[in-house]
């Protein structure tokens, strides 16, 4: 019986049974996985790059200003910047007479004169007020009635109201937004230091009599730059052992991950486990308590942490998910929690699963109503194509009756939710 | 006065008041605004795309197969292939004998015998159910001891099961997920139709007096990117009102939307609308009922649609967030609704605002309360950068009490939220 003596891991004093032609007879639980990840994985060593390519990227230490910000006070609304107590009176039928200085500038405002200030850039020494333009008018010969009197501060934004020197404005292993970039860019920070992009390599091992288009790689791809992440793309291994073995180990050295897709399971083609093997490398965990997925395992090759993610692209879909994104993530200095929002549904069927196994389990949303699309490995990857997201059942759950309210993980990022509530201004 | 009795706009008869050192003497409403966006802007033409360069594009009809999926019956699992009628009466002290055939093909599988099944692959003609590993054993010189029954079916993915010729699976103006593009590639499709990329004209028009870093460009570029276009930057203009025009002038006709950042307002610097004007452009609308962001315009440059946005770079995120986007997204075929997932939360303390604007509060979140981080204009960019999201409160409400429940667009859209909630296997 080809290869059933064999031992997918040999490294380090354990060992996996080849689980081919036998099934797996015992498999971890998803916790027991997640352990694994939290235990081998951790964010990598930072790197100093340009602000303006730090969108996107976590920061790897706390951003603190080094002056307050603004560094002075500054106009917050345009109009004309004054003394607030030379308003005092002013009325409609009061108007104050004052100069109307023509130059913009911060240098001192004359005793008894106003003059233009712009929204966003400092005041002229002396001012503490913002005039808005209505509540003056002109009066020939650069002269201004100020026609309302002003408060001292109002339209001024102090010196140090965004932002006092020294406090921290944001935090240490976040994923910088776009406001995020453009405050520490005005601030005059040009470099930060963010956590080094997790580098994976990719090995899609196909079964040997399969041909056609690889699904596998931009969908991996793409998942792993959402959770931060690169990958250098090793050409899909279709062929035998050793070739499969070869394209495990190829630039292992350069990598922070190794995910293998394909050939996880326990059918005759199912050579990833060996290859692994025949690298050096090892399984510390293969089956896991999870469906779809749970041909996934954990292990190590050329001492990086390695995943086995299963061929099936729906299998490989949720495993990459439930597993590879935490270790992604984590490598990247983000939690490793998934990576979807999440909403309280009411089920409108039920959802049978098998005590034991998590089970994942595509459901549609309509009106925060969720219609289950089948089982947890009912579908294949039509069924997350069709699916705007996904219910996880926990291990000990038998499912839940027609009605149940339940958390469902949403697929889509990038939908518009307020068609449901009437548009902003509603 | 300089520039008082200018039109910032005088193209097919319409014009509008220079508003420099005067204000707005009236804004439009945001749905006034929102309106004129949907009238002018729609889902630009299709192109040919690869369907590995198609993820997150949106595509531009539904995606229909001109085949069933799977193709052929395929084993749904790991196992042995035969004939489910074969099985009857089969159990453990009854093993009945069957040969086991070497080959895995899809030739037909003579009676009397299994053959290797895996999971999705074709299943041999004649085979109609697998067996699991463990539900036989082998018994030497090829023969195999069947030691349960297995219904016809049983671990079988059907011809067509996942998806029958003719069907929709995909629809179109959707924007495809990582699944949706494995699933198109997996079906045999290497080419997609998919709607053409806006292209947007970016003018970051910073004022004369101000020097430093440009931190509005990446800012508007990430954001750009997110909602579905890519940004041609023009050099960022922080000469004259000849330079700006210039500025806006040029390459404009490679363009889907112009973008003018800054200098919109009623300062004496502002003279964005005035430059819009020198190069035959105009604006429709100046000025809108909005906290912050109130200064923006909208209008036509070169026969495109041209979005003018205040340069305060708190006022830029939400003038963009509220009317560029919607622009952008619209133009990539996309719901042109905030791209914000929302939560409802309690507010810790009271928001009070203004009648006759909306306004964008900027709260912090912690376990479903949300806390304001000052008014509608308070806390600059800083206020954005420490802010979870941001409260609409609609033109009618003079705010909220505390205790409110209030809907909250969430800034952040990387954040797991399992941590709330335990562990997917809790």
């Amino acid at each position: 019986m080809e290869g059933a003596s064999d031992v997918a891991g040999v490294e380090g004093g354990r060992s996996l049974p080849d689980v081919r032609l036998v099934g797996f007879a015992s498999r971890a639980s998803l916790l027991m996985a997640l352990a694994w990840i939290d235990a081998c994985t951790d964010a990598l060593g930072s790197e100093m790059i340009g602000i303006d390519e730090a969108i996107g990227r976590t920061l790897a230490a706390p951003f603190t200003s080094e002056q307050d910000w603004p560094t002075t006070d500054c106009a917050a609304v345009d109009g004309y910047a004054m003394r607030a107590a030379e308003s005092e009176g002013a009325g409609d039928y009061n108007p104050l007479l004052l100069a109307l200085m023509q130059a913009q500038s911060v240098a001192p405002l004359p005793p008894g004169s106003v003059s233009i200030a712009t929204a966003g850039l400092p005041l002229p020494l002396g001012a503490d007020a913002v005039l808005p333009f209505d509540a003056a008018q002109r009066n020939g010969a650069g002269m201004m009635e100020v026609l309302a009197p002003v408060a001292p501060g109002t339209g001024v934004n102090r010196r140090g109201c965004e932002l006092r020197a020294g406090m921290e404005i944001v935090a240490g292993l976040k994923r910088l937004r776009p406001q995020d970039v453009a405050f520490i860019a005005a601030t005059g920070t040009t470099r930060v230091a963010v956590v080094r992009r997790p580098r994976m390599r990719l090995v899609v091992a196909r079964p040997k009599v399969v041909a056609g288009h690889d699904a596998l790689t931009p969908m991996l791809s793409a998942l792993v730059a959402r959770d931060g992440g690169v990958v250098e793309i090793s050409a899909p291994a279709d062929a035998g052992r050793a070739a499969l073995a070869q394209a495990v180990a190829g630039s292992v050295a350069s990598a922070d991950l190794v995910l293998v897709a394909g050939r996880s399971g326990a059918g005759m083609d199912d050579e990833a486990p060996l290859a692994i093997g025949d690298v050096g490398g090892r399984l510390d965990l293969h089956g896991i308590a999870m469906r779809p997925g749970g041909s996934a395992g954990l292990g190590w090759v050329g001492g990086v942490p390695g995943l086995l993610l299963p061929g099936a692209p729906l299998a490989c879909l949720a495993s990459y998910d439930m597993l590879a994104a935490r270790a992604v993530r984590r490598l990247a200095g983000l939690h490793g929690t998934l990576p979807y929002h999440m909403v309280d549904a009411a089920l409108d069927r039920k959802i049978v699963s098998a005590v034991g196994f998590v089970d994942l389990v595509r459901v549609r949303m309509a009106d925060r109503r969720a219609t289950p699309l089948g089982s947890a490995e009912e579908g294949g990857l039509a069924g997350a194509v069709r699916a705007d997201g996904f219910v996880i059942v926990p291990e000990a759950s038998e499912g839940y009756a027609p009605g149940s309210s339940v958390r469902v993980h949403l697929y889509e990022d990038q939908r518009g939710y307020d068609d449901q509530h009437g548009g902003p201004g509603a």
